[in-house]
């Protein structure tokens, strides 16, 4: 059998917001698979913030970066059997085929059973990079104890969402910032205690109301002025731990009024992580976010966009913030 | 006996730098002590860049706050016998009266023997709040591998040289920023790598030249825009120990261009610290500054003032970077 794979190719480098003209579809004939591979057809792909800057490492003319659920429809490597659902970082394409033999980071691996009544969409979201990024960064780097005040940013975002419900769990109060008083509605219905909508509100003001003996754990996903108003209401030995700096990877550095002197009077830590430094543990975080799934403890909630030739534009999008939860593509 | 204290008075509040006018020297008649304490005569007392913004904590009309060395000459307390040399936080005075009872923190301590060698005012230095600084904030914060690149700012100040050189006592390679060629020289002269005169020479061009393979570790004692300078040239895991940011202690905060991807890209820490964050092992701290000293792989210097009229001037001279080392005032 033959395939033509339609992949986006990352066509012009980015400047500011992601444009359509930045992206081009092409096709391609996918070659017999050779020993120790498998051949697998996309079914779910993800846009997350992290590609407008990582593909910039990569030259102009490369297929776009991210990850996928697919089915492998053919297959010469004995982990990966015809017929078995993966994840995969194989990059913006309907049909891919893969060496697994070598790869150490991001390797693809088959998806876990989820049962019945979970969609296999998860495997980009809450049963995959994002929900351990959310399960890591949060236990892992801010290390919350049961009775402190979390503050998440991007907070209605992929990430976002599940970092205050895995807080909310494990005792804490927590407060949501977000984008919109559609997206803050949601996440009181997911349990938040609060939600700010930094587009209308004082943040500094409407976080002295929520947490007014302030905040022991800050998950920053957006970077910008916001670190620096949440680390004003800080409280002592606060711990912060940056995911992600959205606000920042469309432009140029912002000038931020940094109250340095925080950090000394309150001894605060603040941690960048890449959730790929828990490779190790990867299936452990995926099973105790299905368990909690399956319990009933977290929620989740999809931005679905249809159609392959609709990537660009779900992208550009969630750049935006146009999604609530994960943005995810539909083939 | 009768004794009268000088002191000196926080009379205006801080508006930029201190100024002469910002004090005022008043006279003290010492009452008779009481059960549970003793009554000491300061012999050297310290000038640090934290008073510049702690004793904003404290009313105008206060006794300007910090340590010194003292003897003492009356006691009513078992532990502070009359002759005893100790270190206490009694402010800018001549003479204190003090209870120890129900210190916690900064509690004063009776000076451990320095040997014959080393003078006295060690203890408000290398072998005292300033040592431990150095000590802690780079074992326990930075926590520097054999063979790793540690860079230091204030480098020639109080803390900073002893960073430096602990450092290469842990096999590191160090690099300094100072600011001036003097102070650069006498960095290389006690061992430092490198050192690079900020207010001359291009920071970001000399400190690749100096550790081309990238920093491990940053102790910062000054803030501002270095930080972010040095943090684009860190390498992934890196760590940051703030234990000061003198550059922004007496004015408005900075606007800074603050690359915070660098923090999730590299995965970097910052942390600020209190060195009062190890009080139960203060005296092991001491001990193995005292050893490096005697054994000779610690050096030490100090700019000394003379006479207790002198505090502010030593103060503001200090502020702007005049000493070398530690600056004292002897009475």
């Amino acid at each position: 059998m033959v395939y033509t794979a339609q992949k986006w190719i990352y066509a012009r480098a980015f400047d500011g917001e992601p444009k359509p003209e930045d992206f081009r579809l092409e096709e391609e004939l996918m070659p017999a698979i050779k020993d120790g591979e498998f051949l697998a057809k996309a079914e779910y792909l993800s846009v997350d913030p992290y590609m407008r800057i990582y593909v910039q490492s990569y030259p102009v003319g490369s297929v776009m970066i991210g990850g996928q659920v697919a089915q492998v429809l053919e297959s010469k490597h004995p982990d990966f059997l015809v017929g078995a659902y993966v994840f995969g970082q194989f990059g913006w394409r309907t049909y891919a085929i893969c060496n697994p033999t070598g790869i150490e980071t991001r390797k693809p691996y088959v998806l876990p059973d989820f049962g019945t009544s979970l969609p296999r969409s998860l495997g980009i979201g809450t049963l995959g990079t994002v929900g351990n990024s959310a399960y890591f960064g949060l236990l892992e780097v801010c290390r919350p104890k049961q009775g402190e005040t979390v503050v998440v940013s991007g907070a209605a975002g992929a990430v976002g969402n599940i970092v205050g419900q895995i807080a909310k769990i494990k005792g804490c109060r927590v407060i949501g910032i977000a984008g919109s008083d559609e997206k803050c509605q949601w996440l009181k219905e997911i349990g938040f205690d609060a939600a700010i909508n930094y587009k209308t509100a004082d943040i500094e003001k409407e976080l002295l109301n929520a947490a007014p003996e302030g905040v022991d754990c800050y998950f920053d996903n957006v970077g910008g002025p916001i670190v620096a108003t949440v680390r004003k209401q800080m409280r002592h030995r606060g711990r912060i731990a940056v995911c992600g700096t959205i606000s920042m990877y469309n432009g140029s550095p912002i000038q931020v009024q940094d109250p340095q002197r925080d950090f000394v009077w309150k001894q605060l830590v603040q941690e960048g992580f890449s959730v790929h430094r828990w490779t190790d543990r990867w299936f452990e975080g995926i099973g105790q976010n299905l368990k909690w799934l399956q319990e009933g403890k977290l929620q989740y909630r999809e931005t679905v966009t249809k159609g392959f030739e609709n990537m660009p534009q779900a992208f550009i999008d969630m750049m935006r913030g146009g999604n609530i939860g994960k943005a995810i593509v539909k083939v």
